[in-house]
C-alpha cells in the first residue's frame, strides 16, 4: 500500500504541472463547434432523438418523420409507436415528410405537428407504407445523402430528385427544396399525419389561402398532449399556381357546404383530416417558411415577421447557427474526436427541450387553455421532470440561470392556471400529462430556490403545498395516511414512496429558506417516509401492505407491477439522496452498502429480467445497474458517502465509455429531453448534484482534460485534469484557485465564482481521500 | 262613382277628426308591455322561434329543449331535425333540458349549447327518449304549468318535482330551482347534447371545477357552424357536494392519463361526448348562473361578474325585464288583444338575433378563428341575410340606428377577417354558413349607407365590390360573363339571377352615393340583368341554358331544383324590387302586371304544388302567394306602381289576417330571424321598404287606429288610423304634420322628423290615389 501511495504522489506532482497549462478567461467564440456536434447520434433504436433542425430551446424541430405508426388500430395498441417517439429510426429507408414539432429523446411519444412533403408528379393525399413507398408521397432516401448539424438538415428525396435543406428559428422552421430543374412541383401539407396517432387524434383543422404565397390555419389534437392547439402561418418565395385538398374523414353531413366546390381553389379547408397540395410552376428553388404559434394565426404571423422578415434560408441557417455556435461554446473542451462528438452532442441535446412556449410578443396558451401575456419571463414547456430534476435543471442552474429561473416561473404558472394547483408532472404544451411518479417539480422549484435563482416565495410555498398534498393525486392520501404508499392500493409503490420522501425532503429545504418552520417541520417528517417502505431485515425497498405487512412472494428483481416503476428494488433501494447516511444504516452499514453498490455494478442477469423491464435491453445494462433509466443516475456517486469513494471514480469511467457512444446507437437509453445528456455533462466535469435541493455537487472524476466552462453569471471555470485517462482515473488531489478541497463535494456558491478547478489523476485510487466525516457530501442524518 | 267619392270625402272627413286625439310626446316606460308578449306564438310547426328567456339581443337564449333529434343517423339525414331549429316544439310532452343557445325562428337548425338539467334520484347520462321518457334524465312536463314572458320561462318538471324559472341577461342564463323540500338534488350538465346534433358534432369539450360553487369550461362544435367556440362559467349559489361525469365516447387509448380515477370528484374532464353531474345537499331552491363567452373562460367569468355579480335571480329578473320593457316601448299602439299580442310578439320578435357576439369588455371570436378586441362597436352575430335584409335591416335603421349600425361594422369586420374578403351570406358565431342565395349583405350596407347610419366608405366598397366578383362564389363567374346565372350551372338559377341583379343595384346606389361613378356605372348594368333570365315573350322569369335557350318544359310553378329557390315563377317573377316600371312592362303593362298579382292571391293550386315545395304549407297560401317565405313578401306592395294602388291595402290586411295569428301556430312560415316579424311591424305601421337601398318606405295601410313609435333619433312618429278596420282597411287621404302626402311613399327624412302621419280610413278604396307619375315609388326605368 505505501509504495502505492508514493507512486500516486509522483503521478499528481507530474500532472499538477499540467494544471498551469491553460490560462483564457474568455470562451473563443469564432471557434466552430457546430461541427463537433453529431445530431445523429441516438437516432437509432432507444435514444429518441431526432436529426432534424431547431435553433436553441426552438419550439420548433424540423425534422423527417421516417414512418407513421399508430398508436392503436381499432384500439389495440401499437407498440412500435414506441421507437416513433421522435418520429425518425436511423434504420428505415423512406421519409414520409418533415414535420414541424419533436421530443427530444422522451420515453412517450407525441407532436409530429404540420407534415410538410416535396413531391413531384401526381399528388398523393396518403403517406403510403415503408414497403411499398409508391403508394403515397413519402419517399425512399439514403443516409449517404444526409447531413445533420446543430440547425441544419439535409437529404436528397430520391423518388422525387428534390434536395431538402432545412433549418428554424426559434419559431418557425424554414425548407428549402430544390426540384429538378424544368419540372412542376407540390407541396403535400397533411394536417392528419402525427406522432402517436390515430383515427381521431386530429380533432379539427383549418387552412386559409390568404394569397398566392401565404397559408394559415391550425389544428387541435388529441394526442398524448390531451389538446393540444397548433396555429401556423406559412409563407413561400414563390406563387403557389394551383392547390386542393381532401377531407380524407368527411363529415357525414355538411348542410348548406358543398353548394359549390370546395376541393379545388377555394382558399378555406376545414375538418378533420385535411391533406392539401399546393402546385408551384417550375419551383426548381423553392423556399418555405413555416411559423407556429400556440395562440393564433396572428401569433403565428407575427413570429413568421418578427423571425424570418427580409431573410432567405441562407441567411436564416447563418443566423441560427451562429446562436447554436454561441450556446455550443458554453463549453470549450480538449478531448479526441469521439469525446468531443459526444460531449458537444450532449451539450447540444440538452438545449432542445424544454423549448420556449410563447409568441415573439409574450403572448402563451396556459394549462387552462386560454391565452396569457407573459410578464417579464419567457414561458417555457416540454418538462419531462421525473427525468430532467436530477441533472438537466441543475445544470441549468449553473449554465443557464436565467433559462431555469423562467423554466420554474413556467412551472409556477403552470400551478396557478391548472385546475389543480400543482406544479407540473409530465406536462408539454399546455396540458398535463401526468406521465412516471412522484411530484418532482418540488424538486426543480426548490433547488432553483436553494441557489438563489428564483425567489417568489408565496407562490413556490403555495405550489409546493399543493403539490404535495392533493387529495387525488396519486396514492397522496394514502401516503399521507401511512407515510408510504401501500402496495394494495399502487403497485409501484416503493418506488412512489421513496420519491415521494426525497421531494418532500426538497419542499423542506424551500419551506426553511423561506423561513416557514411549520411547514419545513411538517416536510422534514415527511422526508423519513423512505424508511417505511424499507424491510430494515431485509437491508432493501420493500413493497408493503396498507397493514403493514410486508409484500410476499418478494424478489430485489421484481419491478413494473410488483412495486416498482423502470426498476426494481435492486436500483430503488439506493434511492435516497437525501438520507444515503441513514440508507447506509439502513441497509447495514458501510461495509455491506459497499458491498451491495458493488454487486449492482457486477452481478450477473437472468434473461427473464429483460421481459419485465421497459426501456432496457442487455447492451444497457452493468450488472443490474441501468443506465438508460434514471433512477440509476445518481448511484455510481454514492460511494463518496462510504469509506471507498474513489469506486465511484472507477464505475464512472466505465458507465460513460460503455453508455455514451459516438454513433447512431450512442445512447443507452432514451435522452429524456436531455437529461441523460447533462449527467453526462455534470459527470464529464467531475462532479453531480446527487440531490438537487442541496447545494453541493458531489465529486466524481473529469473525463477529459481540459474543460472550460462558461457559467450562467458570466465566470470561467476552468476544469483540468491533465493526464486523465481510462487509466488515469482516479481523483488523486483537488485545487480550487490553488486551494486544495478535501470535501468530497464542491458547493454551488464555490463554482459560480468560477477559477480554475484542478484535478490530480493518476492510475490508482487515493484512497485515503474523502474518509473523514466533514469532507462527507449532505446527508440529512448523520 | 260618384255618389262613391263622396261617401269616401264623408268618411274622411269623420276620420280626420279623430286623428287629433292623441298628442303624447313620449313613451310611457312605465307602463307594462310585456304582458302584450306572447313567446309561445310561432312555437308549434313551421315558425320555429323559442318559448325561453333571453336578454333583448343577447347571446343567450335560455330555452327548453323538448327533443333531441339528430339531423343524420349512420349518414341518413333525419328530416325530423329541422321541426328543433329552436329546440322546442309545443306538441312534445317532455323536457329534455334547458339549453343555452337558440335561434329565432330560423330554418335552419344548430346551436342547443349547454344543457342543464335538474333532477333528483338516480344520475343518468342519457336524455332517454320521449316515448319512454323514464330511460334518460329529461322528464315529462304539462303546458299549463308554463309560464313565459320576455325574459323569462317558467315550468315544473314533472317526474322531479322541480320547478323552473329562467331568467337571461345578455351574456348570463340564470336559473331557479325549486326542488322538492328535503331532498337532495343534482344538475346534469350535458356537453354533447345539441340541436342539429349528430354523432361528433362535439369535437371537443372540457370542464373544470374550480371549487364547489365554480365550474369553467368550453366546447368546439362543428354543426352547422362549421367551428363553433363556446366557453362558459357556472356559478351556485349553493356548494355542490359530489360530482362526476362518463365520457360517453372515450378515446381509444388514454396514455398514462387513468392512473387515478378521474370520473368521480375529479376537478378536470375533458373529452368527447361528456356528460356530468353535480349534487347538492337539500338544495330547495338553487340558483345557478351560466355565462357564455365565445372566447376563452376569462372572457367567461368577466361576463359572468360584470353581468351578475351581488345579484340574485329575483333582482336580474327584475333587470331583464325593464330592459325588455324599455325595448318593447318603441311602440306604443293600440288595438284588440289578440293585435297588441301579434304586434309586441312580433316587435319582441325582432329583438333577438342579430346578437350580441362579444364579452363584456369587447373581445369577440372572429371569421378567421382568432380573438378580436372591438374598438367603438358592438359586434353582432346570426346574419340571416336572405331573409332580414328585406325589412329586419331596415326596421332597424328606423328604429335601433346605433344597433344596425354596429350590426354593419360587424358585417363589414366579417368580410375583412373572412379569407375570402366576402360579406356574410348566413353567418352566426364567427363562421360563414353560405346558407340561401345572393350577396344580400349588400343590401344591408349600402341601405345603412343610403339612409346615413354608416359611413366606412372605403372598407365598405371594397367589400361589396369582393362579394359580387368573387370567382368560386355561387355561379358568379357565369353571372359575369352571361349577364345571367344559366340553368345547366345551377338548378336554382332564375332565384340567384334575379337576387344578383336586385343586389347590383344596391352596390350601385353605395356606389354612387360614395362618388364612385365608374362603380356606379358597371354595377347601374348589372341591376338589368334580371331582363336575361326573363323570358319576355311569356311575361314572366324563366331558367334559361348557357347558350341562351329557354329551359324545356317549363311550368310557372316549377320550384326547387327547376331554377328557383323557394319559390316558383308565379312568386319569383314579382322579383324586381328595384325596377318595378322595368318589370312592369316586361310583364306585358298595367292591365296584365294587375292580372298577374290578382291571380298570385287568388289561384287555386294543384295539391302536387305542396309536394315539391320546402316549408310551405296549404295554410301559409293565399293562391299561389306564399308568405311563409321571404321572397314573397313585397310583392303585395307592388300595386303602388300601378293603376290600382288600393288592392295592396286590401290584400295587406288579409295577409295580416289570416298568417299571423295569437296562437302556438300563430307564424305561417319560419319567422326567420325577425323578419316575418319585421314585414309584420312595417305593415302595420302602413308602409314597407320594397326596395331597401332606396330611401323610400312604400304606402300600405295601419293595421291599427293608433301607433307611437320611438324612432332610432329618439323623436316620436304617432301613426294614427282612427277607425281602421277589416271593413275600413282602404287609406283615403294621408297627411304628415298636417300636410297632406299624395305620393305613395314615405322617404326615410320624412319619417326620422317624426311627428304626426295622420291616415284617413275608409271601407272603399279611394281609386283616385297616387295614379300621378311624380306620386310613384322608386323605379329604376321610367
Amino acid at each position: 500500500m505505501k509504495n502505492y501511495y508514493k507512486l500516486l504522489i509522483l503521478v499528481s506532482g507530474l500532472l499538477a504541472f499540467g494544471c498551469a497549462d491553460h490560462n483564457q478567461t474568455s470562451i473563443d467564440n469564432e471557434k466552430d463547434y457546430l461541427h463537433y456536434v453529431d445530431p445523429i447520434i441516438g437516432t437509432n433504436g432507444m435514444g429518441h432523438t431526432f436529426p432534424g433542425a431547431c435553433a436553441p430551446f426552438g419550439i420548433v424541430q424540423l425534422s423527417p418523420d421516417t414512418d407513421t405508426v399508430p398508436h392503436n388500430i381499432d384500439g389495440k395498441y401499437q407498440p412500435r409507436v414506441y421507437e416513433y417517439c421522435a418520429g425518425y429510426q436511423h434504420k428505415d429507408s423512406t421519409i414520409v415528410g418533415f414535420s414541424h414539432t419533436h421530443f427530444s429523446g422522451t420515453g412517450h411519444s407525441d407532436l409530429g405537428d404540420i407534415l410538410v412533403m416535396p413531391i413531384t408528379g401526381p399528388v398523393k393525399y396518403h403517406p403510403g407504407t415503408q414497403t411499398d413507398p409508391d403508394t403515397g408521397y413519402r419517399s425512399r432516401f439514403s443516409h449517404d445523402t444526409e447531413k445533420a448539424t446543430p440547425g441544419y438538415y439535409e437529404v436528397m428525396l430520391q423518388d422525387y430528385g428534390v434536395k431538402v435543406q432545412l433549418t428554424a428559428t426559434e419559431h418557425v422552421g424554414i425548407h428549402r427544396y430544390t426540384f429538378p430543374e424544368g419540372q412542376d412541383g407540390s407541396i403535400i401539407l397533411d394536417l392528419q399525419h402525427g406522432i402517436y396517432n390515430y383515427d381521431g387524434k386530429t380533432l379539427w383543422a383549418n387552412l386559409r389561402v390568404e394569397n398566392d404565397t401565404l397559408l394559415t390555419g391550425y389544428r387541435i389534437t388529441n394526442g398524448w398532449a390531451r389538446t393540444n392547439y397548433t396555429y401556423f402561418a406559412i409563407s413561400f418565395n414563390q406563387p403557389i399556381t394551383d392547390y386542393g385538398y381532401r377531407d380524407l374523414q368527411q363529415p357525414k353531413y355538411n348542410g348548406m357546404w358543398g353548394k359549390f366546390a370546395v376541393n379545388h381553389n377555394f382558399p378555406e379547408m376545414t375538418g378533420r383530416k385535411i391533406v392539401a397540395y399546393f402546385h408551384f410552376d417550375h419551383p426548381e428553388r423553392l423556399e418555405m417558411k413555416v411559423a407556429l404559434s400556440a395562440t393564433s394565426t396572428e401569433g403565428a404571423l407575427r413570429n413568421l415577421h418578427a423571425e424570418t422578415d427580409h431573410r432567405d434560408f441562407d441567411q436564416l441557417l447563418v443566423e441560427t447557427q451562429a446562436k447554436w455556435n454561441h450556446e455550443l461554446a458554453i463549453v470549450d473542451a480538449e478531448g479526441n474526436d469521439d469525446q468531443k462528438a459526444m460531449l458537444y452532442t450532449s451539450l447540444y441535446h440538452t438545449m432542445i427541450n424544454p423549448s420556449v412556449y410563447m409568441d415573439v410578443d409574450g403572448q402563451y396558451r396556459g394549462l387552462d387553455h386560454n391565452v396569457h401575456q407573459a410578464k417579464d419571463f419567457t414561458n417555457y414547456t416540454v418538462f419531462s421532470l421525473w427525468d430532467t430534476y436530477r441533472a438537466l435543471h441543475p445544470l441549468f442552474n449553473l449554465l443557464q440561470p436565467q433559462r431555469n429561473a423562467d423554466m420554474v416561473t413556467s412551472m409556477l404558472k403552470h400551478s396557478e392556471q391548472s385546475v389543480h394547483g400543482l406544479l407540473p408532472v409530465w406536462s408539454h404544451n399546455a396540458n398535463e400529462n401526468w406521465c412516471m411518479i412522484g411530484y418532482h417539480g418540488a424538486s426543480v422549484v426548490s433547488d432553483a430556490y436553494v441557489k438563489d435563482v428564483v425567489r417568489q416565495e408565496n407562490t413556490m410555498l403555495k405550489a409546493l403545498e399543493r403539490s404535495s398534498t392533493c387529495p387525488y393525486y396519486v396514492n397522496l392520501v394514502d401516503y399521507q395516511r401511512l407515510g408510504y404508499v401501500p402496495f394494495d392500493r399502487n403497485n409501484g409503490c416503493v418506488s412512489i414512496t421513496l420519491e415521494y420522501a426525497y421531494d418532500d425532503w426538497a419542499i423542506y429545504q424551500a419551506a426553511l429558506k423561506a423561513g416557514d418552520e411549520v411547514m419545513a417541520e411538517r416536510y422534514r417528517q415527511r422526508a423519513s417516509n423512505w424508511r417505511n417502505t424499507f424491510d430494515m431485515s431485509l437491508g432493501f425497498a420493500r413493497p408493503r401492505y396498507s397493514d403493514g405487512r410486508w409484500k410476499e412472494p418478494f424478489s430485489l428483481f421484481d419491478t413494473e407491477g410488483e412495486g416498482f416503476v423502470e426498476g426494481n428494488s435492486w436500483v430503488y433501494s439506493f434511492y435516497v439522496p437525501h438520507d444515503v447516511n441513514g440508507l447506509m444504516e439502513a441497509m447495514g452499514g458501510d461495509a455491506q452498502f459497499i458491498r451491495n453498490l458493488d454487486t449492482l455494478f457486477v452481478m450477473p442477469l437472468p434473461p427473464e429480467f429483460f421481459e419485465n423491464t421497459e426501456d432496457v435491453t442487455e447492451e444497457g445494462l452493468m450488472g443490474c445497474y441501468n443506465h438508460g433509466n434514471e433512477p440509476a443516475h445518481h448511484i455510481v456517486y454514492l460511494y463518496n458517502w462510504t469509506s471507498q469513494p474513489y469506486k465511484t471514480q472507477y464505475w464512472l469511467r466505465e458507465i460513460m465509455n460503455r453508455f455514451y457512444k459516438n454513433n447512431i446507437d450512442g445512447l443507452c437509453g432514451n435522452d429524456d429531453c436531455g437529461q441523460m445528456s447533462a449527467w453526462y455533462l455534470f459527470s464529464a466535469m467531475g462532479f453531480y448534484p446527487v440531490c438537487p435541493g442541496s447545494d453541493q455537487y458531489v465529486l466524481g472524476a473529469p473525463y477529459l482534460p481540459y474543460m472550460k466552462v462558461r457559467l450562467g453569471n458570466g465566470k470561467m471555470l476552468e476544469i483540468k485534469a491533465p493526464g486523465v485517462s481510462d487509466e488515469n482515473r482516479y481523483v488523486q488531489r483537488v485545487t480550487l484557485n490553488g486551494e486544495e478541497i478535501t470535501k468530497l463535494y464542491f458547493t454551488h456558491e464555490q463554482l459560480m465564482h468560477g477559477g480554475e478547478l484542478c484535478f490530480e489523476m493518476g492510475s490508482t485510487p487515493n484512497v485515503s481521500r474523502g474518509l473523514a466525516t466533514e469532507d462527507k457530501p449532505y446527508s440529512m442524518t448523520h
